[in-house]
């Protein structure tokens, strides 16, 4: 398994009254992460719309291990999980580019559904497909 | 003239590093002041987009007198300034709801446009009429 | 167990590309009903700080059931369960408020700290007090 | 006159409703650019408290020209303008990176205090000289 890689600098904006980021920034770094890896295989945003689709979240995870402040140069790395048909997951660590350490984990799972917002029965063979192309990219 | 009043409490996520409410939120809730206002005359967003407009924010200008904090009890007063054809003028001011002090002024000008971003050239009649009550109700 | 309940207007700031609630502003809404409960028994953020504590975020999920779109009415409930010492675990679910429909479950494990953020080992009695307060009000 | 340069990229909690950058969020990039200009001068929010000084924001405006979409690469370009002692002002504009069109001005007025929100009669000597090299960088 690996990860895809998305560097990102912590802004002014995001540090809260106690000098860290505060913990729901991370949710937005969760998806910077993923729609970069996304869009390499034509599953972003934008390009499920294209091909009527949409992955809404249902469900999120978090867990943070040690805060990040104020201009920290951060790694978020995001891979995939293998997962039942019309179901994606993502998996994130938060990591500080410097030495490493990681920072948070967490986990966002996302159905695929028409634009109407009905759960699909079965994917489309070219969507599978792409996915089966993410999922080389990421050795999962 | 007379202020439109939305009451509204400060964020533990809204406050910055210093430990007061970071400067862009304010402009979230000068639109809380505004799209409480213009609701009632049929001017929302939704409203508008139901009779096929837009109202696109061209220019905000926002004066910072007073910090607030975490928990502070503010009220965000709306009123409008009256302006050229096809142009909505709003000003705002937001102040500490215990001793009525002024923490920060500001405004906003919005264009008419149809669907397609396209500036109108003339505001269609019904929505004059709405705007002309919104103007009753606030004495400009 | 009862509910701690808190009213809350979705900003049309709140509202993604696809017309519903972005999933990561729900965190500040757990957040917005937290801060609420445990200010009644001077657990909140800054009474904590007095008390020469922190009580940050470890853990979080959330289960998104329904989307909210701009202007609903929502009701943040908010409540604990039991744990281990020097842990605090809050369960979330954000409702409508006209038709009690469950948008949304979720939940945040905090640890206590002291300033410096390390773990306490022991819980002050008078905090112990406090929470056991509150887990009298919420019937846990 | 010259601009110091910050790329950025939009991401997609910036995005409302109308599938646009959300008005409010280019405050955030104009301060994304003022952080990662004033830094290189030892002016940027953390040096300023190392040196006990603040530099809050006092007034801000911005005009928005073109709206930006999901995933647009911009460029946050600022620079500074000559005002009286004891404030310092920021020009900026976002750019979309591709074809040089201009998306947004705006600029802010922020004052310098100390620590306790006073104003400074007088700038330290090695502020203003550090405030001198940015404006020779900037030549203005």
């Amino acid at each position: 398994m690996r990860y895809h890689e998305t560097p990102l600098q912590v802004r002014f904006n995001e540090v809260d009254a106690y000098g860290v980021v505060w913990h729901g920034h991370y949710i937005s770094w969760f998806e910077a992460g993923r729609n970069e890896l996304t869009e390499r295989f034509h599953l972003g945003p934008l390009q499920l719309k294209e091909r009527n689709l949409l992955a809404p979240v249902v469900e999120l995870t978090c867990q943070f291990k040690l805060p990040a402040s104020f201009g920290d140069a951060l790694i978020i790395q995001t891979t995939m999980e293998r997962t039942e048909v019309a179901k994606l997951g993502f998996h994130y660590r938060v990591l500080h580019k410097k030495n490493g350490k990681i920072l948070a984990t967490g986990s966002t799972t996302h159905v695929l559904t028409d634009l109407d917002g009905t759960l699909l029965y079965r994917v489309p063979p070219e969507v599978l497909e792409s996915i089966e192309e993410m999922r080389k990219y990421l050795e999962v």
